[in-house]
């Protein structure tokens, strides 16, 4: 998978690449990231990146010409990687989308910054908006991390035999069951009873009910979008009666 | 306003937290951020902070001392910062929660790793669980730095008389108008004309039109939360007519 980033602001991602899963898959050559600065560019000579908005108010507006050479320039080298924005009109990133993207043979990012880039940008180069949510970033640079991350670990070969994507929220379409390790009691909090008793069907049984249970509390919605199970229909309707 | 960051990857917040409107913050000293290695507190020699999860089954889960050892260490150094933790679990992040959590004295976040805490650290500390969505990240550092700029943008005196937040996506509900900068004309694409009319009655109501435009095709759900006037009101109804 193939990674170019497109940002005013490379070094922002200087830490959050070169740690644990991201920066295991680079090292087995699973992913590799490019980080080009738009700044590089620019036409003129101070490098400018940005200007006046028309039409007056606040803020500053990311020029049309740097951005569009960095774009072609990335995309001439990778003419099958998708060009993607991050922004809040985007389509809403979730498991499904960052396993699409994981299937794709690469993607541009392009980190907006300061009130936003030109319209032209979009109407000329992207074809995918992704959102984080409804809220604001000061760019897109974190939001671009996120993506990286959500992907690359969805890669088949990133994640070791002892971690596994299987068992995280989402992957069944439920939230995740409780996790507990050493030592069977802190400040009196005991691990529940059945996770030490070795009876690995009793264990399914009551991961499943827990992902269930916390599911229909905090995210009920979720479970339409499911294939329950007749023992899943079956706990579900005890829960209701309780 | 004091952040506390508690995680296994401190190196991963060297270049997100040193450019820009963070770096900016920090220098004003209208934030503070923290980093702890979670790790610093476990109690072996061998520095444990994980360990495999009682029920068997793939990952390791973190150990619940030397992160019960961490918080309260830091707790005692700033009580009244709130404990946040970030999972696929919690409450979503918007505008509103960024909004909230910027009125806060402070917050400790913990960033999870691996296949998740102990449940026994929710138990006993947790007053917050922040969601960026229905998607599964590495760990909670890159969650972490989504919510510190979320937040530090939104706490006065950080954006400059420039930059404004009031014009931001969310802020009055909508999804922002296009931006234009120079040149007028790019590959045949041009600034609309009223932005360059100079009539800023004008210019106001385009930009209030392609708000309401963009956000009514791209997220009509928005429409719903908001006090729309009558001006507004008979813009949707001319576009219903199309």
């Amino acid at each position: 998978m193939k990674f170019d980033i497109l940002t005013l602001f490379p070094a922002m991602f200087s830490g959050p690449f070169d740690e644990s899963i991201i920066r295991r898959a680079k090292d087995k050559q699973l992913i590799d990231i490019s980080l080009h600065n738009i700044r590089n560019f620019a036409t003129d000579k101070h490098q400018t990146a940005d200007d006046a908005p028309y039409g007056g108010g606040a803020g500053m507006v990311m020029k049309v010409e740097p951005l569009a050479g960095c774009i072609e320039s990335v995309k001439s080298q990778h003419p099958s990687s998708k060009i993607i924005i991050t922004s809040p009109r985007g389509r809403r990133l979730t498991h499904a989308v960052a396993s699409e993207l994981a299937s794709l043979p690469g993607m541009i990012i392009i980190c907006g910054r300061y009130e936003g880039i030109d319209e032209r940008i979009r109407e000329l180069y992207v074809e995918d908006d992704i959102s984080l949510g409804d809220f604001v970033l000061s760019g897109g640079e974190i939001a671009a991390m996120t993506i990286v991350d959500a992907v690359t670990r969805l890669l088949p070969g990133v994640l070791g035999s002892g971690e596994s994507a299987e068992t995280d929220s989402f992957c069944d379409g439920l939230l995740e069951y409780p996790h507990y390790t050493r030592p069977t009691e802190f400040k009196g909090l005991k691990v529940p009873d059945v996770l030490i008793s070795g009876n690995h069907e009793n264990i399914r049984k009551w991961r499943r009910r827990e992902s269930l249970r916390t599911t229909r509390i905090l995210r009920p919605d979720l479970l339409d979008g499911i294939e329950l199970t007749r023992e899943d229909r079956k706990f579900l309707a005890e829960l209701d009666l309780v």
